[in-house]
């Protein structure tokens, strides 16, 4: 097996004796939440794509120790064309330049054919140089090779997640094992899919209980989990549930309660810092009791 | 209700009276496939976004009086970083300024949670201006609401997919009627999911029985069809199953097969027309054929 960039980078942000850090910021950066005085400020040179990547810049400036992950969902960049998909290319290699120790993982949840996947692996991999990607698991490993092959990427599989109606198709009951089918992805995910070594989960913190018994199905794999902060997920829960047999291998994703912590453009940098550091400190105590 | 401007442009393709047309063109133009007569021509400035615009514009103007809607895939823009998208933008303003009573469906398979779903929203629908998307279901109803909530949009909602592998969940049998999910996922979207009148559903015509299945779970809801062409489907089959109570419903994609049918840019739009034209012509026959 080849080694994989996203899990060893991954690896060295969690371990203990080095960064010892389970956060993940989510760069939602939607333009119309970024600091007015950002927008007006003489640090841009006033277009969309500066100011969204001066904000990016920003934080990841006032966070990089803290984290173990950036994470931009395509989405919020989409939303303003090219424009916001130039400060999407830009902030990716800002990361890639000025820490490269850090993995990307670009939330952008896609899945078509094989023959299209390939386009969208192109994409995030060649064009946008990330280091992961969340993907649908709806069409089957068939259809996500072009993404599986991709041995020195991490490609991270919705199976639960954290939106209150999630459970209309995820809490079937599937299967020989009467097993509801989000634990059927993850079965498949675990034992079938992950030849490569490249493969995670994605599963919501407002679900705990889930995510215990995804961990039981797993074993080591490593778990994206959203839906802390805004979304209202318990960390400490989430914690005890998602944690591996090493007390690792948890990616906790924060993304308006951090970057949005403040409006003012004095301190918004700052205040995600003291967000992060918060964040941090407090998986960490709860990584260490019992 | 509010008057819905993708099914009623859709109505007006497949009706006898005016275009009797059941053809989707997929524009999936895979920048290294356009023919290099095209990249080497003086009709672009030698930009990416400039040969596959105009490649597509020549696609377009030989094809629009046959069809009832294009269908881009942006896996094959985003391949090209913001070159490709500007010429998605570019391609899908052209459609909407030279053929407005086309409809422009954007095969994008999104869906996350809710607020990030509002971001991919309003990039279909406000940035690209395009009439219709397509969804992944494995989030709920409740996370489509920014899609669902738009009335004058088409949402197409992935049930049955054409790649070999898509049974993988899809055919799992769930539910108190112990029926395959993709079924089911038709039944909440018919019953469920469409009060603003604007679902659909997507399933491949490599798969005619679960085509008809599906036709009969859902009565005259849309079909978008891929599958036809280099995917293998079985045309005759498919009208067959597809079509609904009037003898129509059906948006029927090909993609490759014909925007790719000649590598030569003196005939490469000409044989594009001759492959969309014996295409109608084949639906139209089995739509008369009992």
């Amino acid at each position: 097996m080849s080694e994989n960039n996203f899990i060893s980078k991954l690896e060295s942000r969690w371990q203990k004796s080095q960064q010892n850090t389970a956060v993940c910021i989510g760069l939602d950066s939607e333009f119309a939440k970024i600091p007015l005085g950002l927008k007006n400020s003489a640090a841009t040179d006033g277009s969309i794509s500066s100011i969204i990547t001066r904000f990016n810049q920003e934080i990841i400036d006032a966070t990089h120790d803290l984290v173990c992950a950036f994470k931009p969902n395509i989405a919020f960049y989409e939303a303003e064309g090219t424009q916001g998909m130039l400060a999407l290319k830009n902030t990716s290699e800002y990361i890639r330049s000025n820490h490269p120790e850090i993995p990307i993982i670009l939330d952008a949840k896609r899945a078509d054919i094989g023959s299209t996947n390939s386009g969208y692996a192109k994409a995030a991999f060649d064009e946008l140089k990330v280091d992961a990607i969340t993907v649908h698991p709806y069409l089957g490993r068939e259809a996500l090779e072009p993404f599986l092959a991709r041995g020195d990427k991490g490609i991270l599989v919705l199976a639960r997640t954290s939106n209150p109606g999630g459970g209309e198709f995820q809490d079937l009951l599937v299967g020989d094992k009467k097993e509801p089918l989000y634990q059927l992805v993850a079965r498949q995910v675990s034992e079938k899919w992950n030849d490569n070594g490249n493969c995670g989960l994605v599963a919501g913190a407002t679900y705990p209980e889930e995510l215990k018994r995804l961990r039981e199905i797993v074993g080591d794999l490593p778990f994206l989990i959203p839906g802390i902060g805004a979304q209202g997920g318990d960390l400490k829960a989430t914690v005890r549930s998602g944690k591996d047999s090493r007390g690792q291998g948890m990616i906790i994703n924060s993304s308006r309660s951090v970057i949005f912590a403040s409006a003012d453009v004095k301190d918004f940098a700052q205040k995600a810092r003291e967000e992060t550091l918060k964040l941090r400190d407090e998986i960490r105590r709860f990584l260490v009791e019992v």
